[in-house]
């Protein structure tokens, strides 16, 4: 009581450089940092340290993210995607017993490893398998349940991007078109001149650092403007996603290459906007969410202008987002409708070009491309996925009629970190299913 | 772009005085006070007059409070109540196009005025009436759909309420103990020595002012506490409504008579928490909210340690507001179940010292009590209700198997604004219903 907030930029820094420190130094493991075991939130009032708060930026330092990634819309404004009308679509359960002890070899290993133990590697928080619609796997850890809405952070784009898609698709859109002819705003930003196609693939060349691991990044100066770090006192920089975008400058050519900067999405948001003359949370609502047959409403971290985060911000419960990936995977087909028409399916799945992706110099995703805010991995398979930081995944395997959905809480924030687990785990579930 | 936000206190003085401004000038008529007239929040982003903020405080001003009451998610941070799983519980619709042309005389007039009159005067939002569970009347005005939680206000202390009784029923609340027997961490405060029961019934005597009109009123305090009015950069006050309720101290004898303090409802949520050993917001979910069949998710505005504003941050759509009142006007019945034991609905209705309560002043409400936090009127009907600022009601009449629920906008906070309208208008809907 009487306590004085913390309303520094400290924590925010904190959360940077610690973000360097946790790769020298064991991160707590699994178990240990369970959120239940950890105690955050209990009690009434929960003592003070173990309160998980927005204000003092500790809702994103690990192990509280633990708990914050189950719970962001009690430390956050949002805005809802209501689950639509009628009852939920059918996800029957056809459990494998088998999949716990399937075996392969993480990259770069010749260890083998089992499914199991992947899902400790990820920190998972709850994980699905659907095979051919049907659930053959589903498991939650922590304080993450069945009609918990979890973060997914960069996920979010994959929706995004798909609506832009249809829209595009529609004519509504034109991808040749520069941004600076739909958001008169943006001319003089870095984004003016840059095509709606390299936003939709993240070719621009825009001058904007997402290193994490440099606290001096742009990244965090994004943050401050949406409000997702909490503001010094004296903060006079941009109010708002949309204000912040018009203050970045142009670095080299659009169109050469792939770089994934998030700044991007948020300008795909407002585009969306424009052209719909309407919030793009209700458009995704309207459009995709609602007619999924979700269980469970979805929501979004909102900035103080009332724009979705649509970099990051989508919180949805695991089986909600498995509807969405089964959907893509039939082409676009679910719930007894047509949701996004086939063409738009395949043309993600297609994916962009392979050479300008390389560029970008991911390690764990070699032969990959980026279309539409998709991840495509150009595999035997096909598999393309959604993809989000802290382990967050939607990947869908349509050779073998599986999709996998991955919410989780990992100590980093790069996916390169877990990867090398994740990757040939899907694949062996995969082969598995297929009777490999 | 660029803009400091004033984190001051300025503007919550401002709306303070506001409130006795507003009684001496006309406010914006509710045509004129439209919120989609008005443009908040319309366009991409959102014209700066046309942002309705939490930061300054404007979310609170009318005529913005029109779009505000809609959309509480999006400017604080909430905790969900889920609608359970199945299907919603039915409501059949006998509209009765015969109710807008009702007339009845508004309390010290003798001008007849006509129900769809009463609906402008009260600046109502949303109406629903229901008559033995059939939905004869539904309304929606503004910004506020079938499916828009709106801002219930204190109709939260009647939720609390119901849930406590029950606890009480269930003897794992003992209404003849005191509060610090649960909390000693109030032993100190003037609400240590209160029962139980003084505190359900709000008879305790608390050195506390709820009059909105006067700018240091502790009403203020409670919210800078809680986080509903912006905090200035310099707050150095109790952080979370717990530790604001161990700040105020005793005036007078507790159970001398009833004096209206929201603050007793925090208490109530303080004591559901200790003897449950769960936040209150997940046992009103389970008890009572996931039981209902409601059509939506129901959510509660948080403090920073997570705890739900228990004297009034429930945001619930119309439709389900009625089915907690139809189950309230059915002894607890509703949905296939017993909700409510039939002795706890039956004690509300049975009311409390209408003596106690005629000490409080109340012109607008002769001959009523307050008992478990619900409205009692001992009129020939027999009717009680939740009620909550600005226009907030679910009036249950159980003679004439009728339930009215109100979500409004009222410039005024007091609800003795409206009353003189607003109860006659149900007598004369509830009269009609009767055949009479």
């Amino acid at each position: 009581m009487g306590r004085t907030l913390t309303r520094s930029i400290l924590p925010f820094f904190l959360f940077a450089t610690c973000a360097s420190a946790q790769a020298q130094q064991r991160p707590a493991s699994p178990a240990e940092s369970d959120p239940v075991t950890m105690g955050w939130m209990q009690g009434s009032p929960p003592p003070d340290d173990k309160v998980v708060r927005q204000e003092d930026g500790s809702y994103y330092q690990f192990p509280r993210t633990r708990w914050a990634f189950s719970n962001m819309r009690t430390l956050f404004p949002t805005a809802n995607l209501q689950r639509g009308d009628g009852p939920p679509s059918a996800l029957s359960r056809q459990l494998r017993n088998d999949l716990d002890a399937v075996t392969f070899l993480p990259l770069g290993s010749n260890k083998p490893m089992r499914w199991d133990e992947a899902l400790q590697a990820s920190y998972a928080d709850a994980i699905l398998v659907l095979h051919r619609g049907n659930i053959v796997y589903e498991r939650y850890f922590g304080v993450t349940k069945q009609h918990t809405p979890h973060m997914s952070f960069s996920m979010t784009k994959s929706y995004y991007g798909t609506l832009a898609a249809m829209l595009v698709e529609e004519a509504l859109l034109d991808e040749k078109q520069t941004v600076a002819h739909y958001i008169p705003e943006l001319v003089e930003s870095g984004f003016g001149d840059a095509t709606v196609r390299q936003i939709l693939d993240m070719t621009t060349a825009i001058h904007y650092s997402e290193d994490y691991s440099d606290p001096k990044a742009d990244v965090f100066a994004f943050a401050l403007a949406g409000g997702i770090f909490p503001r010094p006192n004296d903060y006079e920089g941009p109010d708002g996603y949309y204000a912040y975008l018009s203050t970045l400058r142009k670095e080299g050519e659009h169109g050469s290459q792939f770089v994934y900067k998030s700044v991007n999405t948020e300008v795909l948001g407002w585009l969306i906007a424009r052209v719909t003359g309407r919030n793009p949370v209700d458009v995704i609502q309207e459009r995709i969410w609602g007619r999924l047959g979700s269980e469970e409403d979805a929501y979004i971290l909102v900035d103080s202008h009332g724009t979705g985060w649509a970099a990051g911000g989508l919180n949805a419960t695991l089986r909600d987002h498995a509807r969405f990936g089964e959907m893509m995977r039939q082409d676009g087909q679910f719930n007894g409708q047509q949701i996004v028409p086939k063409k738009v399916v395949q043309a993600i799945r297609y994916g962009a070009s392979k050479t300008d992706f390389a560029k970008a110099g991911y390690k764990t995703l070699p032969g990959w491309s980026y279309r539409n805010q998709w991840w495509v991995s150009h595999n035997r398979n096909g598999a393309f996925a959604a993809r989000g930081v802290h382990g967050q995944t939607i990947y869908i395997d349509p050779a073998a009629e599986m999709v996998i959905v991955r919410l989780a809480s990992h100590p980093l924030a790069a996916n390169a970190n877990i990867d090398y687990v994740s990757l040939p785990a899907y694949q062996a579930i995969a082969d598995r299913l297929s009777g490999q």
